[in-house]
């Protein structure tokens, strides 16, 4: 039984990075950049208006009461033609470029000015500063700036800055194809119902869910009997993917032949049995592709569907992480504050299910779940995340802080 | 103008909820539940083993050295045929059904078992006590049993539960479809490069993004001119979708045409105008669909991006949850303390671009970012979320409590 850092030291030196590729923008989302983006325009492109108003000089326009003669209308999309000199205003639109002279804007608010009744003046009612209600160009970006660094993971809103600089594709990493298999003789697909003895498939809907979130593709090879032939043809399925994943069959009982049909298949074992609490049977192997394919990284994840989501979050995602280029796994981890007592018994680290409440002082409270270990997942029903307790038999107290696996949203 | 709260009881109002549809398990995380989920099944369906060893009367397996003879063997997925009586174990892998008679489990490794070779007898090196490494029949769920509530989000560990009470396929609510169309004569597509005053269109791909998490279908229309016949003929396709979100021409300035030409295809306004910063000039009407077909909603956004994504996150992203059958619109809020001082200016209910840090003592920190206004959106690079300040002047210091509008990650 080793430990879980040392478990993950372990994974890390077997894992040999995807290549990159280019995808469009709008398949960007949720990929990580595999290079920094850098912006070929100044933005803003111009000195610009911020609202729909009029181009002044601030010195013609300091107090209520200014009347200035309009020398021109500035649409958005095109440029001024005439300088403002003392006593003028230019007309202009929310983005559109200022002319040269002005250096501040009146809002049309501020005016007198009618639009439906135009006349050659307006008269301010609403004295204005230096630099008021405009951008001057490239205040936000300039051209050949890094606007977003390689490693970065694209979320929606970060779309809007890669179309603004022009990335109309952009280069990331690939992500894994995982193949799922789930083994056991007492398993029967969702869609039956079990006869006596069975229970149904909860691990192969359960990991395609939470695995299509890194990968690029998620295949469900479905249940594989306790027979060595079903196992093994099945097996050599998934060890086409980059990552295959097996769930039971890997702690003590006769039945577990998943090791012993791996080691057929050519798959070495890296290590079998980790200190945490649920998933201890987890078992780690690679099989060795040839120069031309990076290894396929298999997993054999505890049966309990609890232990399987665990080991899933702590050892697999990471694992994909790698794969797509990441330099470390970084494990979606953060801090809350104990809402309730908690007691922890023993001699293994331990993941226990709770519910996030996010206090009013700005705090994230979490209360342990009622849980019947590994094999009750009707519990997850209400969980957010997994607090992570250390090794040691402790009576945790409300108040105290504790560290959080988070479960993903979607 | 009116306040942010009264407008999103105005959308409300004109909201006609979706009705619901049945998709299949693998197709529902991300969605919502429109009825209860029940359990078909107990969980665990019998008393069962949650270890490989011995099933024992604890009585006979209570101290060290107790020798017991097997009189049988269960795997997983079956059944014991013989009760277990005094002096006698049976032999017993993860999950499998206990015997009758049987109250404790003896781990494997408690043992002296060899599987290599086996005998007519077992010694245990540990005592066990009563119930332990057991489990009840339907300690986890029972039959009939809500196990996922009407108006849950399903997310990816939430389909475990539902393949394990063989929820093959689930009603929920149908999503919107949402039709995305920039106007200005001003921009250009992501893939051109901009003339002298011109833009790329940056808001189709980034409201692309955004509402493709809470969408059934999103179309991004492309840019209209600021001319009444391009307007009229891509607001008339929009207006087939659930949703048409305009950006741009809805401000002051004279090529403000969109709501001249929504009133011309029949879309009455039922607002214009919030009391919210970024995103004052929001525009907001109905195009009622005779009773075949709930009324389609139509959000006309302001161009600046910022403000875009502010307006869409506030009053669109509720309009999707209403829509999608939610009783009431929740946003994505939650606590969090300041890392640094941050001065608010005045009048309007103020959006501000933060970056957050989990601190060690369980806090979600925020770091305000420097931001140049609505136009700037190359700021949201680091941006997580956004921290709402109350519409008052105020020298906010590090320590005090805001509220934050989070971002979504994908």
């Amino acid at each position: 039984m080793i430990e879980i850092s040392f478990a993950l030291e372990l994974i890390k030196q077997n894992v040999r990075p995807l290549p990159s590729e280019r995808v469009s923008l709008l398949n960007a989302a949720g990929r990580t950049l595999s290079a920094d983006v850098v912006s070929d325009v100044d933005s803003p492109p111009h000195d610009k208006s911020l609202m729909d108003g009029f181009a002044v000089r601030a010195v013609d326009a300091a107090i209520s009461g200014a009347k200035l003669s309009i020398i021109e209308t500035v649409l958005a999309g095109k440029s001024p033609s005439l300088p403002l000199t003392a006593g003028t205003a230019t007309r202009i639109m929310t983005g559109a470029p200022l002319p040269v002279g002005a250096d501040a804007v009146v809002i049309l608010e501020s005016t007198d000015f009618d639009p439906n009744q135009p006349s050659g003046s307006v008269t301010i009612h609403e004295g204005v500063s230096l630099g008021k209600h405009i951008m001057r160009k490239a205040d936000s970006m300039r051209s050949g700036e890094t606007v977003l660094q390689a490693g970065t993971m694209i979320r929606p809103h970060h779309l809007g800055i890669l179309a603004e600089v022009g990335a109309a594709s952009v280069s990331v990493y690939q992500r894994p194809t995982i193949s799922i298999l789930a083994t056991g003789d007492e398993l029967v697909p969702a869609t039956d119902f079990p006869a006596k003895a069975q229970i149904r498939n909860s691990n192969g809907p359960l990991l395609s869910s939470m695995a299509a979130r890194v990968a690029d593709k998620v295949i469900d090879l479905g249940i594989a009997r306790d027979h060595i032939d079903d196992l093994r043809s099945k097996i050599q399925k998934g060890l086409k993917s980059d990552i295959l994943i097996l769930t039971g069959g890997v702690s003590a009982g006769m039945a577990d032949l998943v090791p012993r049909v791996l080691a057929d298949c050519g798959v070495l074992q890296v290590f079998h049995k980790v200190s945490i609490k649920p998933g201890k049977p987890v078992w780690f192997g690679v099989r060795q592709n040839g120069d031309a394919r990076p290894p396929t990284l298999v997993f054999g994840l505890p049966g309990n569907p609890v232990s399987t989501l665990v080991c899933f979050e702590v050892f697999v995602v990471g694992a994909c992480q790698l794969l797509a280029g990441a330099s470390a796994a970084t494990r979606n981890m953060s801090c809350a504050v104990l809402l309730e007592a908690h007691l922890v018994r023993g001699g293994r680290p331990t993941y226990w299910p709770v519910s996030l409440k996010s206090t009013d002082d700005g705090r994230v409270g979490v209360r342990p779940l009622l849980w019947r270990g590994s094999s009750d997942l009707r519990c997850l029903a209400e969980a957010d995340a997994f607090a992570f307790f250390p090794p040691r038999e402790s009576n945790y107290q409300p108040g105290e802080i504790v560290s959080l696996l988070n479960l993903p949203v979607r």
